[in-house]
């Protein structure tokens, strides 16, 4: 009998750690538990699939169940973990305990819940599990008026996918502009007027007070710090907080961004249990301040680390520089790091860059613009921060940016970087190169030399 | 009376010198030499413009004559420099001397001409100059088979082009396979396979011997070491051979690739001239030997450099890694610095990695498959070279990987890269992640570790 190896949550970063523990020790046992009826579908889709970019939720699921049984990972679908014992080392399913040698959580998160009257009634979708998205998606088509709560990562996404599917789209946020956490406002702008072009309404410097049901205990709208905004749809979209009841409840240590912390094996505070995904929280390598609430990317390369050293085997995950990126509008918007607003806010000093390019030559059909921002450290000029706004190529060069933080590249290195220049694919001039140009002259300037 | 700075040449390079050469020393009088009758289009575009994916010639143009005067740059269109006299420091045009105080040579290149009979045959079509390539355009609408001789580059794109045009195209190209200088046969053969798609008929290994000619002077077809082709049309497609012959002759030293040879200012051998483009040689930052044929955008860049020295700035050039690009066949293809095949020709070792990932989300519409190679040196595990193929983002992945080469990054750190992952712009595995990961892998095995 092999050692038994059990994982909690059947997403992207559960999988990834049962696979490796399974190409790890081929002996061991490896249980994935999952509260839903399926394991490593594409959560990510599921706004591209109300969209209609994508036709269908089928296509979503990325492996067979028959596929996982031929590789020898058992999953337990519809199966809840109810308790951690880290000291009898046994999980309670179903009223039983279940042994294990090894344990990784990959629990995930959970949108916050609006904390204003109204919250618990019918008509409020929070996107998540592909079968009940199936469900909501036939409620759009008789949809007409929707609120979306506000404007993160997957507000931006469910925005568009509502405005595309022509229903009145009202983005309600606090914050001053879209994506606020991630971008600085003139990043964000043309995806704003790409909304405006799209008829969604937006709603910034708004707070949600209230929302409204009717007789039947439905939602019939928002009141919020701005008014009322009638709907027959509430999509919550706020952030993603870290599931960490039952690690928690087991002793496993939190940390000040709510996940799990973690070493760099992705182990945990308590022996024998690894954690992954948005469950745990990573240090910042820029900041050293701990974030939470990545991407299914960065939760399948935490699965990789936790799975292979839960097995017996070794290796590391680093720091994150956490690039990012997604369509909104017409727009694809994206990033590493922290913005200008953020670095002001945390302190860190900063010498900015900024660039508009295009991303062919400029006589090819459909060229478009590339608006880059950077951010350098002062003196060494090394690369802290990007955002990226424009048609193509954002998520390649916030790819390549985010490598630039990690290993230290600096604005005088990207000033004079070659490129590829060929009509059909890339203009005479990078627009990284042109913002990193426009950041040493302004490095130049404030040293006065 | 200010500094009077001449240059010859009214290309990307030429005009990138006198626009730097202004803006470090506004005062100067900067006058360029052009023997054509434009300055500063854009002859990449012209393979597209004759596949018809960029609708007409006019759109190549840059800027308008009067911009330039408007810019303080005297253009000398038609204009043709007879000789250089360095001692003297003056050129001899139409007859006359005219002093200068500094000298930027931006000749260019030609085509190596076919050493084989009938190569002054009517119906040779040396794709380069845009108002040739305007009324060369015309002939195609009646062409029924054209040859193509040799598939680097600008063979790819014309071969391109013109079955894009309905034309029954055949490629003679004496190497194995297309682009051999910069790929490996595994990365050109998408390539070769869509050209299969578009009719293209491709000879390889294959020597043109002779050019044949109607009673009228006009190609008819070709015998090559594999046979005889008829044609109505011939289009040379050889190296990029650098023009010097001006420069020479006033005793400016060329080197082994047939360059001008430049220093890290772009200075030549000889005082007060510079040399910028195709017609000089640069070394390539692994291989240290000299490479010349670059990119448009790489002599601009030179062209800059050397205005700002020129003009009595201080700006350095740096050996080049050459990211590449273009569009050929569907595909597009890519790389930097050498390939499989030229690095066992040099006798350079390296670690070889290879992955084919995809561009978006694998449900996602237009998916495209890219194909990555990776070439790491044994020890350190630094990157020396790259080759890519696929449908999206090649570009952005040839400049990512050209600053991996140039900074010493290892495909360790590109193993563990973080990504952007979002459904409609990036897969969950960065397709350069999945190639180091197969490098390392690979390292491991060779290591016996």
């Amino acid at each position: 009998m092999g050692q038994r190896i059990l994982v909690i949550g059947g997403g992207a970063g559960g999988m990834g750690a049962a696979g490796a523990a399974l190409g790890t020790d081929p002996d061991a046992q490896v249980t994935v538990f999952t509260e839903f009826e399926d394991a490593a579908y594409s959560p990510c889709g599921i706004p591209y699939v109300h969209g209609r970019e994508i036709p269908d939720f089928e296509r979503l699921f990325l492996a067979t169940k028959q596929q996982y049984v031929d590789q020898g990972i058992d999953i337990r679908y519809e199966t809840t973990v109810t308790a951690i014992d880290a000291d009898a080392k046994t999980l309670t399913v179903e009223g039983s305990a279940i042994p294990y040698d090894k344990l990784v959580i990959a629990t995930g998160w959970w949108y916050r819940k609006p904390d204003v009257p109204g919250a618990d009634l019918s008509g409020i979708y929070y996107m998540k599990n592909i079968r009940n998205a199936m469900e909501w998606d036939k409620v759009f088509d008789s949809t007409k008026k929707a609120v979306v709560l506000e404007a993160g990562a997957l507000g931006l996404e469910i925005t568009t996918a509502l405005a595309h599917r022509g229903i009145e789209t009202h983005l309600v946020d606090p914050t001053p502009w879209a994506m606020s956490m991630a971008t600085d406002p003139d990043i964000a702008k043309p995806v704003e007027d790409s909304w405006t072009e799209l008829g969604v309404h937006m709603h910034f410097n708004t707070t949600l007070e209230r929302i409204l049901g009717d007789e039947k205990g439905a939602v019939r709208g928002v009141v919020t710090s701005a008014g009322e905004i009638e709907c027959d749809l509430l999509v919550v979209a706020t952030d993603k907080v870290p599931e960490t009841t039952l690690g928690s409840a087991a002793g496993v240590k939190t940390g000040s961004a709510g996940g799990f912390i973690v070493d760099e094996t992705m182990a945990t505070s308590v022996r024998d249990i690894w954690a992954v995904g948005d469950c745990v929280e990573i240090p910042h390598g820029v900041s050293h301040i701990p974030w939470q609430g990545l991407s299914g990317s960065h939760a399948y390369s935490q699965g990789k680390v936790a799975g292979v050293n839960a097995a017996g085997g070794s290796r590391r995950y680093q720091p994150v520089y956490v690039p990012w990126g997604l369509a909104a509008g017409k727009w694809f918007i994206g990033g590493v790091s922290f913005s200008e607003t953020i670095a002001n806010a945390l302190g860190i000093p900063y010498v900015l860059g900024k660039a508009q390019g295009i991303s062919r030559a400029r006589y090819y059909p459909d060229v478009k613009p590339v608006i880059v921002k950077l951010l350098a450290e002062p003196g060494t000029l090394k690369l802290i921060g990007a955002q990226l706004v424009g048609g193509e190529g954002i998520k390649e060069r916030a790819d390549f940016l985010a490598m630039c933080v990690r290993t230290g590249i600096t604005i005088r290195d990207l000033a004079t970087m070659e490129n590829v220049y060929s009509p059909a694919m890339g203009a005479l001039n990078e627009p990284i190169a042109l913002a990193a140009q426009n950041a040493l002259q302004n490095a130049r300037q404030s040293s006065g030399s």
